[in-house]
């Protein structure tokens, strides 16, 4: 029996090669059984003039699935469906699913409930003045390198780096960048042992949570903070006393006595971005000791300061043991790349290790290998370097247009970073405002999810800077305002 | 002033390019302070004379360094250290670590203590008998697609699915081929709302646990059963019953009355290979809908079946949507990969999928665009007729080996599969069997980390045939042969 070309037709999948695409059709036709063992396929010449492309790519499609073992080429005959092809199913489109005979709210034993993340629309690329924050910026990203380090992560001889389970370490050349060259930036000091890479700062985060927390202890949490951190506190059960940054960040004084654990962005504090000063951050670490805390630091977006270098981290002040560290490459590299680390004594990494195997053994081998070729060989710093000095570009524009058209960032900022944070005024609400400004193109970041929800003002929100050209950024700005002073003065439209 | 040629040495590292090595030098030369912005660079000339390569190669690595902004290139001059080059740091080798100021073990919440993992030599594959389960073997796996299937989710058209951080959805193109192609030959109907895509099996079994379990509950779990499972629970400190199997698999009158969720690897036993025969499973569900049972079905390896089709996963035959299925690419891809998924009603994927968000946010995208071309252009299926084939091969020499040398293993199996699951004379400790035995270069799985802790037996054992060519199969077995044969007839040597 022949197959007709005409039982082919292309999938709309544009991003696909031609090639891929009749190849799918065909292992397609075949696995659902349509095509069956024996059967002569359309002549490439057929099947090309059928499908409107080349005789080439067909005879090139052929050939691979002749390779694959699902045609099998007979000289002049032409090809026919191999008889040892991977063997037919029948598809049926999937019926109606049984859902309601189980009772699942009583089944789960515990619900994460509505998670409060940050508005912003799934298709923000494809508005005009995107003001989103932490997500790639295509021009910036060395995409080339970072392809070709894949591509050397993913060649023969480091099979077994990406196909074994390993347990126990990280990936050793990974690892050592980040001691090397990472940390001692921080001015922080570790070996080996004292390093779990983690799947993104997320994943530290709640590991670092669940090792330290449980109903019977207490976490103290900066307000604002990053609203992913609120989530993770819930599940551990544990209460939370909220501390109200100022204009040097955490005020230690503020920090509840029964304190447990800390979590603070002293660096640069998610979301107001200030800085703490040296002085307070001694004098956190003396309030620390005294009641006996413990600090997570997420020391997240410290590549980012061009203003002037960061100052060192707190866990380098550190001199007890008593400082959790926590970095990310989401914001250097991309977010996408899940990939982060804890930096701790030995004792707390041997746990918080024996928990990531439990939970999900390691971050993907190929991710791992991947990262360190593309810090080893330079690229890592050289965007870095990029990215600074388009941010500090940009930054610049922000500022002027913000003098233009008369909106205010909240504090000072002498760090850099790739976000402000503003205030609009007291009877706006930046939720209804990020929805009609979307309509005219234009993506903020109300800031209420940052908040404790008992308490959460509505003015504030976050515009950053990362991933708008520098080209748009005053026009957006101008839409802003002019949308901001459609408000009356006191009544929220 | 200028940078002598002799200050440079190549790294051992064998494994990387001559030209990548030398790019390196250079990187950590400037980013440790030792070169300075300015300085000029040894000759291309000078350098190759010194380091022993080609000239061509030190000017690739240069115009490398150069696109980078590491160097900058001088007409006739030469090449300098680049006046914007990322500013050097100073790199001190970490002195000792502060440590024991702090009392971890009053700290730590939570220990996840000893974990109790199959014992197998870091460097097994340098064995000559390697007897060793689910790891991959080099000439069975597709690299080169593998390859081209990254290589394509690497391409800049896809920049955003690789890049950007997705909580909502996982990689559309990998859920249709599990929902069309995978689930369809386990007689599972469902939809994309009831599949969530996890880092492996280890992460759906641990975060179905999470979501069912609390100390208030009880599971109930196979005896012998997959380690790893007996750690995720300790975690959740709900109460484990162990129901003992035979040579059916699980009996479903023996689990206990007040079990909330059951654990089960029906259509293949883990480790015993038994594949529960279809009144059986009929049975298992009446008794879960009698008691309210949830269960979960760790359907693992059923690609593998060789002997006859795979009998329909217990999902199939559940209409109560009472079941939560588990299935992974960890053994017929590689188990690096860390790529599995749960299928369960929507009201379980939507929390599982908030948990997820929590603990780790989403498996990162390049995995999954990978599979999902590696999948979907059929590379998958020929791998696994491959390894049927394979395996099918390699499991008749052993039963051959096993009658030649007098060995059993337990009970009948008719699926396939990767191991055999054995019983030595019972006075033989398996543990200290398998020191033994790697000394004369044989590596297989002493059994007793499968068994409940409080009962588990010492004489049995785990060989697969997965990563061990079929040629030394023979000589492999009878070395076991031999040496179980030195222990005397009922004295544990």
């Amino acid at each position: 029996m022949t197959i007709y070309a005409d039982s082919f037709f292309l999938d709309s999948d544009l991003t696909d090669t031609l090639q891929n695409r009749i190849k799918r059709q065909v292992v397609e036709g075949i696995l659902s059984g349509r095509f069956l063992p024996g059967e002569r396929m359309p002549s490439s010449r057929a099947l090309a003039r059928h499908l409107g492309v080349s005789r080439i790519t067909v005879s090139f499609a052929y050939n691979d699935l002749v390779a694959d073992d699902y045609l099998v080429a007979q000289g002049r005959s032409g090809y026919f469906v191999s008889l040892s092809a991977p063997s037919g199913i029948q598809f049926e489109p999937p019926g109606d699913p049984v859902e309601n005979t189980m009772d699942w709210s009583r089944l789960l034993a515990h619900r994460n409930g509505a998670t409060s993340r940050i508005d912003r629309p799934v298709d923000w690329r494809a508005y005009p003045y995107p003001f989103v924050y932490g997500q790639t910026d295509p021009k910036l990203f060395d995409h080339q390198n970072w392809r070709l380090c894949a591509l050397q992560a993913l060649g023969r001889k480091e099979f077994d780096s990406l196909t074994s389970d390993h347990y126990e370490r990280d990936d050793p050349k990974l690892v050592e960048y980040v001691l090397r060259h990472i940390l001692s930036r921080r001015g922080i000091s570790a070996r080996p042992e004292h390093v779990l890479v983690t799947l993104g700062a997320q994943n530290a985060l709640w590991t670092s949570a669940q090792l330290l927390l449980t109903q019977r202890r207490a976490a103290a949490v900066e307000n604002p903070c990053y609203p992913g951190l609120r989530e993770i506190l819930q599940q551990t059960r544990c209460r939370t006393h909220v501390v109200e940054v100022d204009d040097h960040g955490l005020p230690p004084d503020a920090i509840p006595e029964d304190t447990d654990v800390l979590f603070t962005t002293a660096s640069h504090q998610c979301p107001t971005n200030v800085t703490m000063p040296i002085w307070r951050r001694h004098q956190l670490l003396r309030r620390a000791a005294e009641l006996g805390i413990v600090i997570v630091e997420d020391d997240y977006e410290f590549e980012l300061s061009f203003r002037r270098s960061p100052s060192p981290s707190l866990k380098s002040l550190d001199d007890m043991g008593r400082v959790i560290y926590i970095g990310s490459f989401s914001k250097s590299l991309f977010p996408g790349l899940r990939l982060g680390y804890i930096v701790a004594p030995s004792a707390f990494i041997q746990e918080a290790r024996a928990l990531r195997t439990a939970v999900l053994r390691h971050p993907p081998g190929l991710i791992q290998r991947t990262a360190a070729y593309f810090l080893s060989l330079g690229h890592y710093d050289a965007q870095i370097n990029r990215m600074r000095k388009t941010y500090q570009r940009r930054r610049q524009v922000m500022e002027q247009a913000f003098s233009d058209h008369g909106l205010t960032p909240v504090g000072e900022e002498d760090h850099g970073g790739s976000s402000f944070w503003m205030m609009a005024p007291e009877h706006v609400d930046t939720e209804r405002l990020a929805s009609r400004l979307q309509l005219r193109g234009v993506v903020i970041e109300p800031g209420r999810s940052f908040f404790d929800p008992k308490s959460a003002p509505k003015h504030f929100y976050r515009l950053a800077y990362s991933s708008i050209p520098s080209a748009r950024i005053a026009r957006g700005v101008e839409l802003i305002s002019e949308e901001i002073g459609t408000y009356g003065s006191a009544i929220d439209a």
